[in-house]
């Protein structure tokens, strides 16, 4: 069995960002020497999110609409004007920690042959709810 | 380690279904002759889950009615009008993207002493949210 | 390749809970002597989730509103007064079978050097949903 194991560094500069990660996988992958085996991605984070879905840009703030309107960022720590008591522990952040239970956590894809055994729109990215500072994602690869 | 890959090929004739691929994993499972390791089952599109839960079909028609409430198929294009930016692509099915979200895009289930390591109601289900086309669903397993 | 496989069991006084078996799990980890590879930590019931996010009491209560304004508890079986199909089987928990789509069934947490590979701040916790009763978390351990 081989494995190979990377952390990727991030910094968004805005709060919330959905950025492709795709090809940095891609290339882990090629590097592992790996043609058969399974590769696991994931924030390292918990106000982030990695995903597999499209890589159109409408589809990204139609997330961003959806995702605020289910849980919506408030600052505050009173849950009767809509605050969170995670907020109460300093952070403003507690909608992000909702929001990436929606979007997930991590993704496990398939190595066939050498590569990402992926269908033909699967795009992997990730999904900052809370930046503006660096934050890891994790690369993990065994096979052989 | 061994591994075994195999793409399942589905067509649901209405837009949305709940289809079992249970017994189709179980058979691989059996085939690959893996006594000891992991399974990984995802669709290969965007539009689709593979998820874990209940057989009973009163319940997967409270899964339809309910992510039909959090995010409604809506053709059109105009967020006024609950319409979604991605449907400017000339696609219709900026929703089933968002529920494929909600509902997984895949599961990893343990295999020991050559069987799937399930508790006594789990039961692997492929969700198709944009159907009446052909779709794949992909079954890798490794282990020894 | 090494494996280990351990089944946890639990039972939770109350329907719901938020219970931490991040020491559990590392526990297994050691016990293994594998250094590198993945876990794979999941409900074997599908009305409960294992999820990572932060041990931090307030955003703990904070999913317990968000998620039971997402899908109410009712025992009932006419969606029209809010209840599910579901129920209609005698069951009084369809809501349990929907909070843990949101929460995810399973982690797969890469293990590198011996421990899990995690952030800072990434705590692994089973969320019961439908408690009062012994149910297992599978715990699957593979690589070398």
């Amino acid at each position: 069995m081989k494995t190979l194991t990377k952390e990727l560094w991030i910094e968004t500069p805005t709060r919330r960002a959905i950025v492709s990660i795709h090809t940095d996988v891609e290339a882990l992958v090629a590097q592992s020497g790996i043609a058969e085996g399974l590769v696991l991605v994931n924030a390292m984070h918990i106000t982030a999110s990695v995903f597999i879905n499209d890589n159109e840009s409408g589809l990204h703030a139609d997330y961003e609409r959806w995702l605020e309107g289910l849980v919506p960022f408030n600052p505050g720590s009173d849950p009767a004007t809509g605050g969170y008591l995670h907020n109460r522990t300093g952070e403003d952040n507690a909608d992000a920690h909702h929001k990436r239970q929606i979007m997930g956590r991590e993704v496990v894809v398939a190595i066939t042959g050498g590569k990402l055994h992926l269908g033909p729109w699967e795009h992997i990215f990730y999904y900052e709810f809370d930046g503006r500072r660096r934050k890891r994602i994790l690369v993990k690869i065994i096979g052989e």
